[in-house]
């Protein structure tokens, strides 16, 4: 593995190609014959800013190969000291609520204010990633061209314990990078929430105008997650829509059990269409995230959410570990084989591997 | 560990108390100073069909504690050959679509025809569980007053895995007791719809009228899933609003794949709340039933999903032999101290302590 220095690093102005091209994809072309970096040359690159750099290091990190992975987490050590200054914002709404649109519109107010935005999804079916069956318009592609904006689709991945394991891996890596505003956007409903929960600072739920249904599909523990709350689409004939429903949650909430952050969540209204609202949104964001490093809340989050990190990297750890056994490999596929066959049951022959697996002890 | 044969075990009828008290409810209080079961007595007891025991046995499943979980194994090992006959049913669809309603209409339908129905949840926010924020009026209160309607609420658990493995233990105990048809709901967008694709053999997608958003809400890989779609509302005002999406779903099947099952999917239209199209929808499970038997797909899903089980299964088995280390449970205190106090990361910790277990081979 040599290091290669010499190569033209840094980070180009998308003014250099046609606005149609993502200025990603010509750098990754025009550096696809590289040799293998290091580790030390992957930190470094990181830390110049440099995205084809970042985006290789992602894709390790995606990566299923376990030298891949043995290097993406050197690398990621190596990068832990630059998350102090990031702010990390998860946003989630159910489909049809605008998110795309909404992120777009923050995502280029943060970039007007001179901070770099990453923008990453914690669900595989998220609007970063593959679109719904028949919307498939916005993809956020005013904010992919922005030199300051970096856009990561959902990494592929069955299990949501997996996709969201690299993504918050990921999210340190672009924190090392400069991309110290973080955006995660999650589907909407379920489990995805609690998932992202463990890896933000605030949590932002985008809610549409007309209530009824509406305020019925929210489930109770997301709403309870929220740190802030904004009423989309206030725009044309359903401000005053917007208006009841804000009304309507910020009743409800004086039903919630005070915040352990010691903030209360808001309710605001905008329009992610019409870029109405949103410097307040952002503005908000601000104060929560200054009222929580002063009370210190937010550092014990984030020491809280590296414990629940330690226990599933050991998951993760120790399946590795058992799979990577070369008498565990042999038997498995025998009994993966009868298992297919109806011959066994799944719960005796997971028995029969994990005595085989102890008794080597 | 005694075995207690001479109690009263046999199925109350709902009859025998106001129709207001939860049968079930009054059954455990009957039976509360009972003394521990065996296996056998609970094996027994749920081949009879006894409520009680079946809960009792559903508790231990869900149960933390090491003892209650080696029981539960037993008891679901023995009840393995009683699911031959039974149908799986997952049933899907964004929150506001009218779940309870429809399975609430759905579960009468099929307790008409003489058979037993177990409903059970995937989701733990689901609303067989706790409601949504506003809307806490439907939850299946007529169903859940039938002798022959098993209602479960999803297992409290944080993490998705958790909740789907303990449901789909609970799926093959209510087999054993008799309850050969399940309905699974899960909340209908997201990665909860992949854990529910484990453990069913059919799956419903519940939609409603009113295209546009709605269409676009529903992801790709959800409405791939579906093997029945049903556009429920169609009553009222929205009867041609349903044939509309009738037609824009069946236009939009066209561009999926075939199915693996060889059995193409089907949109119908419904009114949950009038239940008018039930017996349609129930007639079209029957009739996917059949011809997936037929062709055999049916039993090659369910040992494709047992094998998944079995690494599901592995995986557990593996954190709680690490967890129960006693050398590894006092290094952890320590280290876990080391975290929440921000003078070590996850990362290096993790090491530290998966190192210390495979140095111990």
């Amino acid at each position: 593995m040599s290091s290669s220095k010499n190569n033209n690093n840094k980070d180009h102005s998308s003014k250099s190609f046609p606005s149609s091209v993502n200025p990603d994809a010509v750098q990754y072309f025009l550096h696809k014959k590289k040799k293998k970096r290091t580790v030390e040359d992957f930190v470094k690159g990181i830390i110049k800013g440099d995205r084809i750099i970042l985006s290789q290091a992602i894709t390790l990190v995606e990566s299923s190969r376990l030298s891949d992975q043995n290097k993406a987490q050197k690398i990621i050590e190596a990068c832990l000291p630059y998350s102090e200054n990031s702010v990390r914002i998860g946003i989630t709404g159910i489909p049809g609520v605008g998110k795309s649109t909404f992120i777009e519109a923050l995502g280029q107010h943060v970039i007007a204010k001179k901070k770099k935005v990453a923008v990453l999804a914690i669900d595989p079916s998220s609007s970063v990633t593959k679109g719904s069956i028949l919307g498939d318009k916005t993809r956020m592609n005013d904010l992919s061209l922005e030199k300051n904006a970096f856009i990561r689709p959902s990494p592929a991945g069955s299990s949501l314990g997996g996709v969201a394991r690299k993504t918050r891996e990921t999210i340190l890596l672009c924190e090392a990078a400069g991309f110290e505003t973080i955006f995660v956007e999650t589907v909407g409903v379920g489990q995805s929430e609690t998932a992202v929960h463990s890896m933000v600072d605030f949590f932002l739920l985008l809610l549409v105008p007309g209530a009824g249904d509406e305020l019925q599909g929210i489930k109770r523990g997301i709403v309870e997650m929220a740190d802030i709350l904004a009423v989309n689409k206030a725009d044309g004939g359903q401000i005053d829509a917007a208006k009841n429903a804000r009304r309507e949650y910020r009743n409800a909430l004086h039903l919630m059990p005070l915040k352990e952050s010691g903030v209360n969540p808001k309710v605001l209204i905008c329009s992610a269409m019409e870029q109405t609202g949103i410097a307040e949104i952002w503005k908000l964001i601000l104060i929560n995230q200054q009222l929580t490093r002063k009370n210190k809340f937010f550092y014990k989050k984030r020491k809280e959410q590296s414990l629940f990190w330690l226990h599933e990297q050991i998951g993760n750890g120790l399946k590795d570990f058992f799979y990577k056994n070369e008498k565990i490999k042999k038997r498995l596929e025998e009994i993966e084989k009868e298992v297919l066959e109806g011959r066994r049951n799944s719960f005796n022959a997971a028995d029969e591997l994990l005595n085989m697996f102890l008794d080597k002890k």
